[in-house]
């Protein structure tokens, strides 16, 4: 006999190929979503097609949004002089979580990554060239992640940038505020000490 | 700013209803949604409204099933004369994948646990005292789990079978095997013990 009805197998197989679900965990889903009142299981369904039909990409940074241009783009508030440059959305939101910066962003949608087929025309650095021509925006922000792929992105998005008139800072790297020195390792010590400040 | 778009909001929300998924893994599966392309999602979206639609309780045995009879009620070679009761769709699954049972099921639907209101006409006990009295059923054998909800489930079932032409049995409890006998708990040897047979 075929154990499971085919619709059950079919929702075990879309499960597990989500990251991180494993196929125990996805037969538990499979019967959370069969007990679920149908009412419910429906919000589930219509949540996933929502996502794909409503949320798009703003064409100016590529954030994802309901609108476009997104929020922070269309904000008057924000500084329109600054961008930060990040590779996905959820650094977005990150900072934005944090409530300190005013700047705009736009997202590179990922990092250079040879190995996986991912070349510097697959990001969106075009983009961001074009923008800071023409929106005349003073400093660009890399804030890439502080790891090998986000270091070699950042050190190509300054390179193409090189012949423009704008301020290119970096993240700084260093020692995480609440850490100790003594259980830091010496990458993140050498980053440190290399990115030492002047105090007066 | 709004942090997220509202239809990654109310995705996230929707995947964190689920059993076992925190806040991280909701945020890390409504990404894993965004970047889907369109039609795989829909896939997913899909498979979830099919278990809802597509899947019903056989009215005989309860099994979950595309057919009413299910595969194994209206399959002629499964033994008509056996009904192996246990607690969810699950184990019915459980003891298939086994392949050493050709008789019929009933699924009580749960177990009984009156600290979650769970009474005993919450299961389908009653529909399993109609079958034995119409069907002509030769042997119950109780497969609820061995733990307290399933053993008072099964001395539970027992006695409303009381009156009936019927012979019940338990599932044996004891040492599984390819264990230790040094290493297993005091309540698993006492059941061994409890449960010794003769060998000649």
């Amino acid at each position: 006999m075929k154990v499971y009805p085919e619709p059950m197998v079919a929702l075990m197989e879309e499960f597990g190929r989500m990251p991180g679900i494993g196929r125990k965990t996805a037969e538990r889903l499979a019967y959370y979503v069969l007990r679920l009142p149908e009412e419910e299981a429906m919000k589930l369904a219509h949540a996933i097609r929502d996502v794909k039909q409503k949320i798009r990409h703003c064409s100016r940074c590529f954030n994802i949004s309901e609108t476009d241009p997104c929020g922070v783009c269309s904000d008057p508030r924000r500084d329109q002089n600054m961008v930060c440059v990040v590779e996905e959305p959820k650094d977005v939101i990150a900072i934005e979580k944090m409530g300190r910066y005013n700047g705009l962003y736009h997202v590179l949608m990922g990092h250079i990554a040879p190995l996986d087929g991912v070349e510097p025309d697959d990001l969106t650095i075009q983009n961001l060239m074009a923008r800071v021509k023409r929106e005349g925006i003073v400093e660009v922000i890399l804030a890439t992640n502080p790891n090998l792929e986000g270091d070699a992105t950042a050190l190509q998005v300054a390179k193409e940038l090189e012949g423009a008139n704008v301020k290119i800072t970096r993240i700084a790297k260093g020692i995480p505020s609440g850490s100790n020195i003594e259980y830091v390792n010496s990458a993140i010590l050498a980053d440190a000490i290399a990115g030492r400040r002047e105090l007066r």
